[in-house]
């Protein structure tokens, strides 16, 4: 994507030092992540200048396109008095992740400043466990009454609907605050204004609870198609909605999540230039070190082979080999079975399906390899029990692989962890401990 | 997900023996994605008559939400008759895709049963390849002419939005032809009736082309926080558009594809249980058999080190350790840059930045490993030369790993293909190479 930024910018700063309003003006006509990135780019002296140039409402659309660690820079640039303007116009659940992204004493006082209501609602929406539903929604909800007829509800879109995050559905609620329907402004439309919106609001409400994790808000979206998904306590009160445009985020954080996951790394909570050096080594250094340690067991391994590799060296040269398409094999299915369970193509009830099979293909695709080795060996060496043996264990290696690359992940989601933190690194130190085993085994009963 | 069917078949199977029409009534009221996952799982007899039991509207919702697998089984057992009525109720897009996935003849047959204009739309979208956005895109667009008052905009959004995939956005014309702004319904509805719709329309339309890779859109409209992104020609006529809720499959799909990549997984076309053993197997194997093939000159490399290998025996017992660090390293990186470079936040002008940061983290990880390492050689063979070796080795094989896992992805890319083919095996094979490579010259030099 051509970004405006590399082109604008020169320009911008020359202009915001002559003419200040030309460049406010240029800023009203742009779309906001295009000025978001103008200022996320502009020199750090004058990025606060340049959002503070803005009108308040339209600096909070900007604000809410800048990633977190600059906002937080941003911000405290501007000082307390010019931030809570742009702050108090921003959507509540944008600013709510930002006060929880600033130092503690700077939140405080932006609180302190802010309106009474707002901060309440801050506070309301803080409390919510990142990663649930609750963190990711926002209360500027539109609500009408079930006794409403479809104009009465329109007039009401075109007098809140300015504050609301979606007018696209309106929620009906009876006399108890209790949510009893939902009405799409496209059905609204499409109606006669005399009906009564109870009449065609549709009563199956698909909701969620604000303690659900945020994943499942976005497969019901996704399930369903939905545009936004309102949010219930448990005496079903609407608390609030998740919007399908936050939900996209989600999808695609949960994605990163657990390809960093697969791959042995924390995730990071922070893009990649947003995390620092030794967050990095932080997120990265724990399960190195924990596959090392267990990567030991391989060289104890090792010893109680000590007779057959002194006796036959040249079962060495093939070890890397052989234990490096069993790990192959096994990352293989890992990555397949955690992918299928993410979307929910599969779900425990297949263990028994998603294990036949895997026998199946994995035992094809070693018997496949195992030919090319035996090949590979005969022409070499043109040893056969040498070949025989190395035939037999990429078989066994790749089949092994193959299972438990999709056996873990099953079996850690029956455990209720995430399926994705058994990475592809720690299916290949077990495999490898097998393949060494096996190798080295067979090789004793075949070779000495 | 609790899903409906699991409750509902039962009652359902022997409700609509006796009393087809009270069936009718039920999956009138249920949302379409619930009557489709009970149609998925009824049994194949039934299937297509729980469907023909539906009002031919309420059946081209349904069938939108089955997997195409099914739908296209579905739909031969309803016979070209009963299914076209179906079909010609269908979105324009999902209905292209549909017709796409039926064998030939099938296809031609419910062509030319169709009504001409439907047909022509059909043939028309059909022809964008696959991943492009003109295959994701729908026809069922609403424009209005830019001479008109919102009132007159109002107006036609009632009389033809039934028909339109999203009546949220209203793209707006000139007499060419030419897209010249979009309005928002929620603009129309906030502002007076008898203003012109040229005074309130967006001019800068954020659009797309329907060559241009699906993805790009999906970044898009993540970018922009759309809910539709409009899809023009060269002269800028609107063709189609595409919607938020595609490009959530599409998200999800791309991130599929990238993980089964990194893995060395030829993506899948269908879900796991929709594809064949045999697809499977060839989905797999490939790359299985290029990182066999390419592995054999880790063993290759190991004859150069026979010498070694045969004088200090206790060398090979770390060969699996080491080996498997420099690739965990690896994969980490691998998977952190892939990623990084899917949601757009490193690009090929960051690569000095990556490179150095690499480096660092690399070496950072790959010294923490090293001391454990020695420490551990050093409690068990008490030999310095040995536990000089493995820490020299394991510090450069993981800062190697992690270099190399970084910056493979990023050349891919600058090279035009799919950074996630950099897949996670190819850079272990490449770093046990490497890591054979320093270990046993290092070893020669120090040891013998």
């Amino acid at each position: 994507m051509m970004r405006l930024s590399h082109l604008m910018l020169p320009d911008i700063e020359q202009a915001f030092a002559g003419d200040p309003e030309s460049v406010r003006e240029l800023f009203e006509d742009l779309h906001a992540e295009d000025v978001a990135d103008i200022i996320e780019r502009a020199p750090p002296h004058l990025a606060p200048e340049l959002l503070a140039a803005l009108s308040a409402e339209r600096a909070a659309d900007v604000l809410e396109c800048i990633e977190p660690y600059r906002q937080v820079d941003l911000v405290q640039r501007m000082g307390v008095t010019r931030a809570v303007v742009i702050i108090e116009e921003m959507a509540s659940d944008e600013r709510a992740d930002f006060v929880a992204e600033l130092p503690h004493t700077f939140a405080e006082s932006l609180l302190a400043a802010m309106d009474p209501e707002d901060r309440a609602d801050v506070r309301s929406l803080v409390q919510w466990e990142d990663g649930t539903v609750g963190a990711v929604m926002t209360t500027d909800t539109l609500t009408v009454s079930v006794e409403m007829t479809v104009r009465e509800v329109i007039e009401r879109v075109r007098t809140v609907g300015e504050e609301a995050e979606t007018v696209y559905y309106v929620y009906v609620v009876a006399g108890d605050d209790k949510l009893v329907g939902v009405v799409s402004l496209r059905d609204l439309i499409l109606c006669k204004d005399d009906q009564a919106v109870a009449a065609i609001m549709v009563e199956d409400v698909k909701s969620i609870g604000p303690n659900e994790d945020q994943e499942e808000a976005a497969t019901l979206i996704q399930h369903y198609d939905l545009i936004a998904l309102p949010v219930v306590d448990a005496a079903y009160r609407l608390l609030g909605l998740v919007t399908i445009d936050d939900l996209v985020d989600v999808i695609a954080e949960e994605a990163t999540e657990d390809m960093h996951r697969m791959a042995a790394v924390q995730p990071l909570d922070d893009s990649y230039f947003g995390t620092g050096f030794w967050t990095f080594v932080a997120k990265r250094a724990p399960w190195l070190v924990v596959l090392f340690i267990g990567g030991q067991f391989t060289a104890n391994a090792m010893t109680w082979f000590d007779d057959v590799i002194k006796e036959t060296a040249v079962l060495v040269l093939f070890l890397p080999l052989v234990i490096s398409s069993g790990g192959n094999s096994g990352s293989q299915s890992a990555a397949i079975i955690i992918r299928a369970l993410a979307v929910g193509e599969v779900d425990l009830s297949h263990a028994g399906k998603v294990f036949l099979r895997e026998i199946g293909v994995g035992f094809v695709l070693g018997v496949l390899l195992a030919l090319i080795g035996v090949i590979r060996a005969l022409l070499g060496s043109g040893d056969g029990s040498l070949a025989l043996t190395l035939g037999v264990t990429l078989t066994a290696v790749v089949t092994l692989g193959a299972v438990l690359g999709a056996m873990l992940p099953i079996l850690l989601e029956r455990l209720g962890l995430d399926p994705a933190v058994s990475s592809t690194p720690f299916i290949a130190s077990l495999v490898d401990l097998l393949g060494i085993v096996t190798y080295f085994s067979l090789a004793r009963a075949l070779l000495m």
